[in-house]
């Protein structure tokens, strides 16, 4: 295929770079950049030059590698000039405007000198380098000018990761973008081109970090450790290093029984740690900076320390001291919950159960464990509160856990952006330490002084030649990476930075998608499960309405809807005591009727439907509303989007329209089930007389 | 395995031969049959010898092949003589008392002789011979008097047929005993031992006919007509043969497409009528015998006529007209229906389908063609009415289809003796021509003198060791066969036979398991869908209670229940029309509230949840009522089983154990689950106010 056809299939996603169209832009920009040149030589500056000339030269039509002397020689025009700071004395005149030493490994700077000649992509380190390019090519993209520019960039997560959740029969754990890019067929995947471009798309995003397996590990991925694999693992972890990414794997806990032949898995059991120091030692002779291992123990019939009375720093630990002396890290996930809880019991509230299992271990991890922590303490639901682990522990490295990949937000059938969500996240004030102690604060380390932190998401990419099932799904992708970056920028400008970069510059086209994007998660909420109660999904697959799907399973996952009223209570008074989990001010206000937010009420209120809610209207009133503006918004969605068939190309826009018209089909089937249901069950009429099945 | 072991894991069902405990007993049993001789000569003659031998030999511990003339040379004792008659002078005096003529192929006589010192075993054929020898030995096995015997038995059905729902690929469709015997990994099974102690089980409770693949028949499946298969399909037809059995094939409506790379399936096309006559003629060249096809077209994604604008007569014929002058019948299901309905469209009724579909077609099928109908209008729900089709249909030849698999009937993990579902069936009035017009004389073509008719029955059996999960579900296997025999048998003489035969003598034992079978279908009734509307269950694999698992569903499978009441209204006067589709007294009594039977009264009518019933509670208490009692009564069949601890082989006994245990404990789900819904949307309470969550 050639790029044309690369960048209408959107296989090219952001990076489908395009001949800067407007005349007086494309001069501007050859006069700055025409030429470049790369100071120093390493594998990732060869990388940033790579890029850096494919980028200019299909946005430019004409790039040379230049020289630093040319200027001298008569040539005409800028150059770019990238290269770490202290490797030429060209660089030394940054550092009188620049405070280099708070750069890092990853920051770095783009500086255009005073006579406009120069364009400096610097850093630290030659990551830094990479990323400046990535930036630089950004800006060319985004149509920003270039004069003048004064960037200065540190990342605000030392972890920025993606996690796969790939098996190597090539299927993908809830993944909705086709198989896997990784493995087929129980093996690696020969070719692995695709491999290399993931990477790109990465690092041109600046994630640092990927676990390449399923957290669920079965047999063969367990042996993923082992010599059988080493060798296909290096292969790639080679790829991701050339684009500064670490690889990470999944590993299960009871390797040392699965693959070691041994008889037990216990943390404390001198054998079993020495065999983890063995398996160390061997996948760093293959990957001298492999990253670490992912780990899911005792959750959902996984196995784990549980299984020996022991407590999950025991497992941690062990892992960790195994691991420690060649510079890897345990990131040990916090989803534990009883998985086999009885809808009867009202008592047991799987909300709960990740502070209960982790609070009192706070402190007793080794400084090379992260603890991943999902947003919230249900599982990834289109809105839950934030996990009061977060602002609990403040002893502990922690990482906040997204997933880019739409399992309970449509599966990338449905438009779902999910920026605003995530900015949510970032931006909840747990109180931990008085005013401002966001989430992004805590998970960066930052709050609690930690060396350690950052920020982890399940991928939502496949072998779909457009990576995401959904065009419009890249977004996410691609957002989730920048915010990774940096948690202050908005919604709207990344989502503006991506429109530019895959659609090109057009102010209509822009403020379409940008319209469709921004409000895509409100409206995808409003025809789904309500007022923050949740699930009402299908079993297994997720997919689609289902109110009772989860109400009398084992899974913990209630909406407790009677003839009167709905909602689980969960404060600390009448409920399951789940709101005293959260910092005064916070869970004052989760625990007052009055106060709690409307979107998560029943979350933690079981009211009646007649209840007022702070919007003034009835909690079943709100129900039928939401859900027929909800389907109508989502009938607006492909109407705004075939407003754009002279702007998009036909690819991009067919594929985009079929997944629009699915949705707003989907949409009417979510607003009559959800409606009828709780029209019959309510018995109370719309106040607006609309059709109730 | 040895014989006890055969025995005490199931795999020999009914026919797991033991030697007579009770001396006297034994003796007399040796007195007239220590001996036996087979007169003639002929495959099935041969079977016949063999098993007679097998049985006599296991059970009196000796048994000698005797002569005619060997009493005149001294031997002791009496002699079992078995033959066709007319083959042998020594079966002319039994004319005197029988009349032959209308024995037909199947039927025979068993008499002992005036001084005792005879046994005949005696028919028309050699298969009403094979039958009498099975006849014979259950006599034995039973302990029934071997003196005066003056039986007589002519089967009530002229089909008899049994139904596999196998897959090649080695998976058997809503089967619950493991796998395919026939199948595996796309093939047929190498070694056949199994098919012949299958074959030999059938023909002792006198099946005779069995289709060997899946009504929905997949690409594999469709080549089981062509050279690649038909010398596999050819042996399996010729171990069938030795025990009396045709055997048919389902095949796929669209063959002439999916396999014989023709453009059409249209049955009016010359081609593919003429490639259905070779197929046919290709099929008979190996199997002479061949009984015809089964075809589940128009239904479930199954290709049919209607794709072609043809109706299910003008399909159904061109297969008729293509094998007739083989001898082979086509066998043509009647499950039509729309399964892309709309739940929101109260005005579709599923139950409608079949009769809408077939009755204008009346009269227009060939004589070689039977329209195989479900017993009920939907699809083997644990309560349904009668399919309207029996006694609609006059000019058509009928054959009524059971479920022996447990489909939605606890899957061979609760208990589920049928027989009472398919007595009620059998024996249901439709006064198509006045009062005993029942399903069983239809079905038989008696009532309309077709030619053609008979049972047929989805299979339940699968390589589980003891071929059907459960091992009190053989009980629904032979007595489907028997009552396909004899629909007169009462379910408790069947059920007290298989005891026997299966289990031995014991009265106590038989008191127990005979109170267990025939308690056991009533309790499944009752804690699981209430009052006939059926459903209520998981999707997809159907096991388990969701009472809105179909409810929103595109099957056509609604219970409407809202806060107020619940259940269809199928009357002519104010509903689906449905009701008209029965004869006059019976459509009076289905469509009037006070006179709609109780069990069917949801079917039927939307009522109030205070509605009263006839029983004079009301339809609430009813369901809180059944499903305590239910769930209680499941528990007691435990206890009941528990009780024969000393009297069971450990084998079985563990075994029935563990799933009496289950259903127990699931029945307990169901309870809980069912009340608690209809409590939550009545909020009316229990009057006996017990545990409901």
């Amino acid at each position: 295929m050639n790029r044309t056809t690369l960048i209408e299939n959107g296989y090219d996603c952001w990076l489908g770079y395009k001949q800067i169209e407007d005349e007086v832009r494309r001069e501007d920009a050859l006069r700055v950049s025409s030429r470049y040149a790369i100071i120093g030589e390493s594998p990732l500056l060869r990388t940033a030059g790579k890029e850096l000339a494919v980028a200019l030269s299909a946005m430019l039509g004409h790039v040379e590698l230049g020289h630093l002397s040319e200027r001298q020689e008569g040539k005409q025009g800028g150059i770019v000039v990238a290269g770490v700071y202290g490797s030429s004395p060209v660089f030394e005149p940054l550092a009188e405007v620049y405070d280099f030493a708070g750069l890092g490994e990853e920051g770095y700077i783009i500086h255009s000198s005073e006579e406009g000649g120069r364009i400096y992509l610097c850093a630290a380190s030659d990551k830094g380098v990479l990323y400046a390019v990535f930036h630089f090519i950004r800006l060319l993209q985004t149509g920003q000018r270039l004069e003048g520019l004064r960037i200065r960039e540190v990342p605000r997560n030392g972890l920025r990761m993606i996690n796969h959740w790939d098996n190597m029969d090539g299927s993908v754990e809830r993944g909705y973008a086709g198989g896997s890019i990784f493995y087929k067929d129980g093996r690696f995947i020969e070719d692995k081109s695709r491999i290399r471009d993931y990477a790109r798309l990465l690092a041109s995003t600046a994630i640092n970090a990927v676990s390449i397996n399923n957290v669920n590990v079965h047999r063969q991925e367990s042996k993923l450790i082992t010599d059988e694999f080493l060798p296909d693992v290096a292969v790639v972890a080679g790829i991701f290093r050339e684009y500064g990414i670490r690889l990470y794997l999944s590993v299960n806990y009871a390797s040392t029984i699965e693959i070691g032949g041994m008889a037990t898995a216990d943390p404390l059991d001198a054998e079993v740690a020495a065999w983890w120091k063995q398996a160390a030692a061997d996948i760093y002779r293959y990957i001298p900076d492999f990253g670490g291992f992912v780990v899911k123990a005792d959750s959902e019939f996984r196995p784990g320390p549980f299984t020996y009375g022991r407590n999950h720093a025991d497992g941690a630990n062990m892992l960790a001291d195994a691991i420690a002396p060649f510079g890897g890290d345990v990131i040990w996930r916090c989803f534990v919950y009883n998985c086999l809880q009885d809808w009867r019991d009202r008592k047991t509230d799987r909300a709960r159960a990740a502070y209960d299992h982790f609070m009192p271990l706070d402190g007793e991890f080794r400084d090379n464990v992260m603890l991943q922590i999902k947003n919230g303490p249900m599982d990834f639901q289109v809105r839950e509160p934030v996990s009061p682990l977060f602002g609990g522990m403040t002893k502990t490295n922690q990482l906040l856990e997204l997933q880019i990949a739409q399992e309970y937000t449509g599966q990338q059938r449905h438009l779902c952006y999910l920026i605003p969500q995530w900015k949510e996240v970032y931006d909840f004030d747990t109180h931990a330490c008085g005013e401002r102690s966001t989430v992004g604060e805590i998970a960066s380390g930052r709050l609690f002084g930690r060396e350690r932190g950052g920020i982890a998401a399940v991928s939502n990419i496949g072998d779909d030649l457009n990576w995401c099932g959904h065009v419009l799904a890249q977004a996410n992708w691609y957002g989730y990476a920048r915010l990774a970056w940096n948690p202050d920028l908005s919604a709207e400008q990344i989502a503006s930075e991506w429109i530019r970069m895959t659609f090109g510059l057009d102010e209509d086209l822009e403020r379409v998608i940008l319209d469709m994007l921004l409000g895509s998660y409100s409206i995808y909420e409003s025809y789904t499960a309500p007022l923050g109660v949740g699930w009402m999904v299908n079993p297994n697959h997720h997919y689609g309405p289902n109110v009772d799907g989860y109400e009398y399973s084992k899974w913990g996952t209630y909406h407790y809807a009677d003839r009167v009223g709905m909602g689980v209570d969960r404060t600390v008074h009448t409920g399951t005591g789940y709101v005293g989990q959260y910092h005064a001010p916070v869970a004052e206000s989760y625990e007052s009727l009055a106060d709690c937010p409307d979107e998560l009420l029943l979350f933690f209120h079981h009211v009646p439907y007649l209840h007022v809610l702070q919007s003034g209207k009835t909690v079943i009133q709100h129900i039928y509303d939401t859900h027929f503006e909800g389907a109508e918004q989502a009938a607006e969605l492909l109407a705004k989007w075939d407003s754009l068939a002279s702007k998009v190309d036909s690819g991009r826009f067919k594929h985009v329209r079929e997944r629009l018209a699915h949705q707003a089909e989907h949409a009417c089937e979510w607003r009559d089930m959800i409606n009828t249901y709780f029209y019959r069950k309510s018995g109370i009429a719309d106040e607006q007389d609309r059709l109730i099945y």
